[in-house]
């Protein structure tokens, strides 16, 4: 059959994310034959390695004759070169889908049937409105807590685990839903690790916002490490400051991720699955989660956030690890800088207990450090509290921090933007608020988190007396261009800071 | 802002099928600075004209500076010419998508609240996952009788809409889930029309099947009808037999249909909604629903066609039209013809009450027309067959059918396939069954639909006596090498024709 000929593969050059798409002639000889059109499910065969993609046509002119296109993901997924001889044929059933049907329809899962979705979208078997379909069968509350164990279980079985078997306990610690510049995890690791707790934290970079905390810790050293020299560290000083990425823990959770925040999904049983996967792949066996709540946090009322605790303590018995959640206040952005290199200048004030520190960022910093300790020893709130604050007070978290560093690859200095402006405010007045979304979207116009040093300092707190011509912020880029940029959008959204103007005499 | 700044349209010539993709270089200022990344959704204007369409982001050879690349829906959608300034946005937030997550974490709508979600699908303003999502949160029982109502009656305010004053009520037939070759639809009609009911037919055409009812009349007539030619043939003779596509009948239902396919959901709520919209958008009162029960058919037994005709009387009742559901033998093919040309054989040979007529055929369709006399007039099933039965004896059936034909354009002589061949039997025994979907398949192969002669001729039945060498099918295609190319699947599928050995004696 014509399914047999091979095809050359080809590199289109365009990038799909995650959904593998190829691209066929509308006048090859296979599609016809085989009835294939736009958006027939394809199973491409190149060597041994396998994969299903979305079809879609082209024009004779953009493809040469005989070939087959894949975008950028189908392309590395397969590991081609160009001309690689590759088989097409219609995409065999996924048997799993019938499982996932079960489950729209309304039917509980058994944990073989999610272990064979889970798997089936690790092997990219599944289309992005599969996935799309999974999660929305899941939401609402229809992921029963049992259900929950077996989604996370099957998620943590497919991909790399880590295993500290010289260990008794590992820590590590998680946020549900970033504020800008909440930077703790460089400064709860340090003091955590200081008071001999094992704390191998690895971290993402920035998805959305101008910088993740591994964006930030790259500034200060080498996060990039592979698992021997993750191990040689970890061994070295007790924890580790490196970015999660390479390590393959969790991946299909990457799959499910990106599907719910294109759907703006944050279905709860998933939410719990996402991070409780990814802790265990770690080797993780106590788990403190902050779960900020703010009107325009993840969690907007303490109701959600107990219910959410509930789930999670519930899956993590199943699972036979130790989680603690302590809810904190999501209403307002934390510290002074936003943007890798300004946020990494916060955090290392805050260790070297600099007069200027920001006080916000310390004191949440040292409430999850001693939520931590308390998990560890049995102790009060209080004496973990007194005890991560002598840590930091004398100086040992910020010697530790500086260990972690070295075992890393060294202390780096922090980069000084090449151009920077004052961001005044035109009024007088008292400062009611500040948009932290636009202020997150303008340290990212200014060129964060891909130029690190690029982003804003803030010089005013919110409830400050403003004055006319006050410099209200500090914006840093690399380029003059980038700086012109950004200082055009703050000029059209002024109102991101809001001063209110107060009544003054009248003049005339 | 750069988003300000226009790009240049430019046709990439890549059919995504409805999904609008837009591709920019990854150079681009635009991209850069807005933080566009592949798979980000942005809104694009053009003139007047506005969309919302997915980024694919692609290498700097494929696209030119300053342009902007569309996929086919999309150019089409926005009626761009090459060079066309584009203006390119972060996609507004789509309001009806509160409602949507509202639906996913299970809460009920109301009818504002499903009006807003199919107007903005059907300004496309809904990604794939978006409406998967969607669907999977209507399906399982999850879309109430009421909820039912109002989507229906969204998706026939979301398009045109015929209207008949003249008529009292209009009667129209629709056949859940098609059976190969169950080619009912032109008889009944003619009978139907013959007997003074109006019943002005639109089909679709084939989407997965070697011919839908347009395609069957389009071998023998005119089909693509503008509207006013459409009223037209319906005040002349009650009736017509026209393709669908063009009147712009419930247009949301297609960009359903195509998810609901690639999810292979069968949501009852969405079935109900799907038919009934076009139905009643076409103006009719009196519907027919055919429900075919088999174990290959979408129907597939009879609890599950008393739910679904429970739900259709329901919605129904709350849309003001009448609807009756009768349920038919879904097991088998009906008729010998498979393809265009040869169901249309098939139509008229029953038309004409010629000798070999397919008795499956003439039955099940005088049965289907019956039914429709019965919803008209207070007689008896008894006595509407009776009715029926006589109509189609006395020829004035096929007198009706060729004056639909007539008023359409004219009846056409049926093509001849250039190229045949026999399909032949190498075993002698008992044909057991017949592979229906390998069956349909094998005539795709040879061409059909758009090969209008291409197909099969069935000349065995399921049951009979087979002996070695005995021609089972006759193969018509347009060309040589379709014709290799089917007798060649044929040969690697020889047992979709199931001839069970009989015991014959040994010969040795």
């Amino acid at each position: 059959m014509a399914g047999e000929l091979p095809l050359k593969a080809y590199r289109m050059g365009i990038d799909t994310h995650q959904e593998p798409v190829v691209y066929m002639r509308k006048d090859c000889a296979v599609c016809r034959a085989e009835g294939y059109t736009a958006n027939t499910r394809l199973q491409i065969k190149a060597g041994e390695c396998t994969l299903i993609a979305t079809l879609n046509t082209v024009a004779e002119e953009i493809l040469p004759r005989g070939s087959i296109g894949f975008s950028d993901s189908a392309w590395e997924f397969l590991d081609l070169k160009p001309g690689t001889p590759v088989l097409v044929h219609h995409a065999p059933e996924v048997h799993s889908l019938s499982a996932l049907r079960k489950k729209i329809y309304g039917n509980s899962l058994n944990t073989l049937e999610i272990s064979g979705i889970i798997h089936d979208i690790g092997r990219r078997l599944y289309s992005d409105i599969e996935i799309a379909g999974f999660l929305t069968a899941c939401a609402g509350g229809r992921l029963s807590s049992a259900e929950t164990i077996a989604l996370t279980t099957a998620m943590v079985n497919n991909g790399n685990r880590l295993h500290w078997p010289e260990y008794e306990r590992i820590f590590d610690k998680h946020c549900i839903g970033g504020l800008p510049g909440n930077r703790t995890t460089p400064i709860v690791v340090a003091i955590a690790s200081a008071a001999g707790l094992i704390i191998p934290k690895t971290s993402s970079r920035a998805i959305t916002s101008p910088a993740g905390t591994a964006d930030t810790m790259e500034v200060l050293t080498n996060v990039d490490l592979p698992l021997l020299h993750l191990r040689n560290v970890i061994t070295r000083t007790g924890a580790c400051l490196a970015a999660g990425g390479e390590v393959g823990l969790s991946p299909t959770d990457d799959l499910l991720i990106r599907i719910e925040r294109a759907l703006n999904l944050d279905s709860e049983g998933q939410l719990v699955a996402s991070v409780l996967s990814k802790k265990i792949a770690a080797g993780s066996t106590h788990i403190l989660i902050d779960m900020p709540i703010g009107p325009t946090a993840k969690v907007r009322d303490r109701e959600q956030a107990e219910r959410l605790a509930a789930l999670f303590q519930s899956v993590a018995r199943g699972l036979g690890v130790t989680v603690r959640c302590v809810m904190t206040d999501g209403s307002e952005a934390i510290g002074w800088g936003i943007g890798p290199a300004e946020e990494a200048r916060d955090v290392l004030s805050v260790l070297r207990n600099a007069r200027d520190a920001p006080s916000d960022l310390t004191e949440r910093a040292l409430y999850l450090a001693s939520q931590l300790l308390g998990m560890a020893r049995d102790i009060s709130d209080r004496q973990a509290l007194q005890e991560a604050r002598e840590i930091l007070a004398s100086g040992r978290a910020w010697q530790q921090f500086r260990k972690i560093c070295e075992a890393q690859g060294g202390l780096k200095q922090i980069p000084t933007a090449g151009h920077h402006i004052e961001l005044r405010s035109q009024r007088h007045g008292r400062l009611r608020s500040m948009d932290n979304r636009r202020l997150a979207h303008l340290a990212k116009v200014a060129g964060a988190p891909s130029s690190p040093e690029a982003g804003l300092r803030l010089r005013v707190k919110v409830g400050e007396m403003i004055h006319e011509h006050q410099p209200l912020a500090t914006l840093y880029a690399e380029t003059p261009g980038e700086l012109a940029y950004a200082r055009e959008y703050f000029h059209q959204n002024r109102d991101l800071f809001d001063v209110a103007v107060e009544e003054l005499p009248v003049r005339e």
